[in-house]
C-alpha cells in the first residue's frame, strides 16, 4: 500500500454531521466492521461488540441524549448537524470487560477499542461514507445501556452515525508536528 | 484511495516485537506523526504529545518496568520479543488533560489520543515499518512519569516500540464480523 495515499486518506477525514437521503447497505456496513475488527488489541481477545442502529425510535432516544448534553456544552449552539434520528445508521462500539478492573484492565480496554474505531472510520472515509466519532452521551451512559440492550460486562465507547455525506469537506487542519513532539523527555522540544 | 489497499493494510498490520539494526530516520518518524496527528478529536484540540526516545538508557529504564510487569502476567514467558533498549525507538504517546475531570472529560480524552495511536501505527505499516502498542507499564505510570519528564497535566497513553521489522509476519486472525455485531440490540445477532 502506497504511503501517499494512506496520508491523503487521513489528511481528508473529517467529522460528517449531515448525510443525503442515500441508503446505507448492509454489505457496505459489513466491509466498515470487518475492518474495524483487524484492529491491534490487547492479548487478540477481541472485545470489540457493535450495535448497528436503523430504527428511527432508537436513533431519536439516543439523540435525545445526545443533544440534551449538547444544550449544556453549546448554550449558542455547538456545530450544526442533522438530528440523529435522520441520519441513516448509527454504530454504537461496545466491549467485553476483557482486561479485569484496576488501571491496568481499563487502559488495556480502551486500547482495544479505540484503534478499532479509527479503522471502521478510516473504512467508511476510504468507501466514501462520512462518520462522526462521538462520545459525549457517556456523561448519561445510564440512560444508554438499557436502550442498547447492554449486558452488565458490556461497556460502550463510541456512538458514531454513518451515512452518504450531504456536502464535500476539505483536508482537516492541524498543528504541525514539531509542536506536538518531543526528543527523549517533555521538555525537550523536537 | 482505494478500498481494497485499505482493507489490505489493516489486515496485515501486526504486532511486531523484533527490529532489524537498520537506523529509523528522524524523516520517517515526522512522516507516522503527522499521520497521527491527522486523527479526530474532540473538539480539534489536539491533545496529543509525542516522546521520542532513542538513548538507551531511558529504553532500558522504560523496559525493566514493562519486563517486571511482565512476569507477572506470563510467569512462563510472554511473546518472544527484543528486550526495549535495543529497540530502535521509543514513541510515547501522552496528551494534555484537555476535557476536564469525570467521565465525560476522560472518555473524550482516551477517544482524542488513540485513534491517533492507530493513524500513526498505520502510517508505519505502511512505511514497511514494525510497531507494537504497549500499556502495560501504565500499572507503574508513577515510575514512567519522571522518567518522560511528563509535568502533571500530561497524561501517558501508549508506548510504542518502532524498527523496521526483523521477520515477515502474515496477516491477522480475527472473528468473523458476524460473532460480535448485532442489530437494534445487543440481545439480536446480526
Amino acid at each position: 500500500m502506497d504511503f501517499a495515499d494512506f496520508e491523503n486518506l487521513v489528511a481528508t477525514q473529517r467529522a460528517v454531521r449531515k448525510f443525503d437521503d442515500r441508503p446505507v447497505d448492509d454489505s457496505d456496513i459489513e466491509k466498515v466492521l470487518k475492518a474495524a475488527t483487524r484492529a491491534p488489541n490487547a492479548r487478540n481477545l477481541q472485545p470489540w461488540r457493535f450495535v448497528v442502529i436503523r430504527e428511527r425510535e432508537t436513533k431519536g432516544a439516543l439523540g435525545a441524549i445526545f443533544d440534551g448534553l449538547g444544550q449544556q456544552m453549546y448554550p449558542s449552539g455547538g456545530p450544526d448537524r442533522q438530528a440523529w434520528a435522520d441520519v441513516p445508521v448509527l454504530i454504537a462500539v461496545c466491549a467485553e470487560d476483557a482486561f479485569g478492573g484496576g488501571v491496568g484492565g481499563a487502559t488495556a480496554l480502551a486500547a482495544s477499542v479505540y484503534p478499532a474505531v479509527q479503522n471502521l472510520l478510516l473504512a467508511a472515509h476510504a468507501l466514501g461514507l462520512g462518520t462522526v466519532l462521538t462520545t459525549r452521551w457517556k456523561q448519561r451512559e445510564a440512560e444508554v445501556r438499557p436502550i442498547l440492550g447492554l449486558p452488565e460486562n458490556v461497556i460502550p465507547f463510541a456512538i458514531i452515525p454513518m451515512g452518504w455525506p450531504a456536502e464535500k469537506l476539505g483536508r482537516n487542519r492541524r498543528k504541525p508536528v514539531r509542536e506536538v513532539t518531543f526528543r527523549e523527555r517533555f521538555d525537550n522540544p523536537w
